[in-house]
């Protein structure tokens, strides 16, 4: 274990006090626990949105607290939920009077404790809370279908879904068009990962699985979550054939489609590698006539030191397009209107 | 070597055909050759600046191409210095007939090819190009003293280079001017990093060398370059005190002075344990009483998957505080007026 830190037990901590420290106009905790943070921004009469999760994913969860995406987020230690009453201090710091959202990953603690916060919120607090839980990994659960529990992992699509529903916010809409707005995204955002190496947790020490030196994991989850198959270390082109065509497949994304590209960094893995592997997807995806609206790369979603990526396609209309080119300011996602 | 490319020949041809196919509204290629990456806007009358190097380190340096920043970047292979030829294409489409500021970092083959393209751009296109060569980490070379050259290796430091340069001449300022902003930055700016891991340029296959499991090296380049002592890792606090003395004692940097901050990840390092770093930087700043102005972190000068980071202090006036708060929108760097 090779890292920056002092102890593993004060990681999570000092890392707030270094966000705080450097983001002071941008945000700030509330009910006096780090874990907690708040934009510094409240608009009377927007709706709320909170997330929330474990740490280790910067600049998921936080990172996207600020102006057109969330107003809150609690944060938990690396891997690990944080608590309702954690949410419930989120919650009730951003209502500003048209309720609020929590949009999360599906991941059973984060569930629980979401569900929690929100009755805790309705009943102690006559705040308006609604859910909307993403899970978008075609590598986990069986396909989505209406009206059925989703089985499957929330990862880096979860950006979309913020970023849309953010954008619905504020401009305004009332909490059941942001949530509708959410749920859409949902729908229409698939993601796959791979995996090349893993990472470790502080206070485990070791790392959270092995690869060998020639190998990679399709499908692996961003806390290390089996994925669909282990094998050989192959070239980047056949690498994103076969992730792409997995997730094309799940929705499906047809000829005619347009859609947004996340091209997501886990961690250790270059800028230049994502673009080599955004090369082949611009590639793929002429070719079955699907268009390409806009493309986000970098790191969105990591697992700390993780080397891998994955990619997100999310189906757009006009509506989500013209959430998508909102302007967004936050510490760690900035975006012009485009 | 564990990477997400094709083959090591192709890498950066495929990397660059990626870029192209994401951002095709903001960058294109000059003079029919991919490595001569310029803005898809050109201002009438504005100064064009220039930069070029090696690849491998994205942000650095060809994403720093867009409004408010640089106009045109030639790029060369890993850690190779592009060519003269490639220079001076860039020259050629960038220059609007207000000159062209050529700002790259202090590297052999660079400063060759550089001058001729200079040279090559005066003589056979007459435009005229003035040159500032970027050298600001404190951990190599000795102290810089006027009038004589500067020996030290140019580093993530340089991005503020960039950023000042560019909001000049997005002013407006003729090219004197903004070449004396730039000189301004580079004299007031110094950089200090830390390796923890090698990274491993394709063509070469392996590691470009080995640390220990339980070392660190303080002071390293970002081609692997030696730096000031190899020891044990140590806890973060004690490994920022140690670069931030060098830092502050180098310029140096006094009680009442206000200074930006750039922490800069160098690869694998995740961006929780950049602001670990920040926070006792934060907390030294505090006690010797230098104010921060503001502070930036991220990836920003990379070495491929190398896990480290290095720290940039730049001494601002009210000039370059308002060059700094000036917006950019680039491919990877995007930062509203603040």
């Amino acid at each position: 274990m090779k890292k920056i830190i002092n102890t593993p037990e004060k990681f999570i901590t000092e890392m707030l006090e270094g966000i705080y420290a450097a983001h002071p106009d941008l945000v700030k905790f509330a009910g006096g626990d780090l874990h907690c943070l708040v934009s510094t921004k409240k608009i009377p009469g927007k709706v709320g949105i909170a997330t929330g999760g474990g740490s280790g994913h910067l600049p998921l969860f936080l990172g996207y607290v600020g102006e057109g995406m969330l107003d809150g987020c609690s944060i938990g230690d690396v891997f690990q939920s944080p608590s309702a009453e954690q949410m419930l201090a989120v919650t009730k710091e951003i209502d500003s009077g048209a309720g609020v959202l929590y949009i999360y990953g599906n991941y059973g603690g984060d569930i629980l404790n979401f569900d929690m916060a929100a009755e805790m919120a309705d009943f102690e607090e006559n705040i308006h809370v609604e859910s909307v839980v993403a899970g978008e990994d075609v590598a986990s659960g069986a396909p989505v279908k209406p009206g059925a529990k989703n089985t499957r992992r929330g990862v880096a699509g979860i950006f979309f879904v913020y970023k849309c529903a953010g954008a619905a916010a504020a401009k305004m809409l009332p909490l059941d068009e942001v949530k509708r707005v959410a749920e859409k995204v949902c729908e229409n955002v698939r993601t796959m990962g791979v995996a090349l190496t893993p990472c470790t947790v502080p206070r485990v020490g070791h790392p959270s699985f092995e690869l060998a030196e020639d190998e990679m994991e399709i499908g692996m989850g961003i806390h290390g979550e089996p994925g669909i198959r282990r094998g050989k270390l192959m070239p980047a082109d056949a690498i994103v054939d076969e992730m792409l065509n997995k997730i094309i497949e799940d929705l499906p994304y047809q000829n005619g489609d347009e859609v947004a590209i996340l091209v997501n960094g886990l961690g250790a893995t270059p800028l230049e590698e994502q673009y080599v592997m955004f090369r082949r997807i611009h590639q793929v995806l002429s070719e079955k006539g699907i268009n390409i609206f806009h493309t986000y790369i970098g790191e969105y979603a990591t697992s700390m030191e993780m080397a891998g990526a994955s990619i997100s396609l999310l189906k757009v209309d006009d509506e989500l397009k013209e959430l998508l080119r909102f302007p967004a300011d936050t510490p760690f996602f900035k975006q012009f209107k485009y």
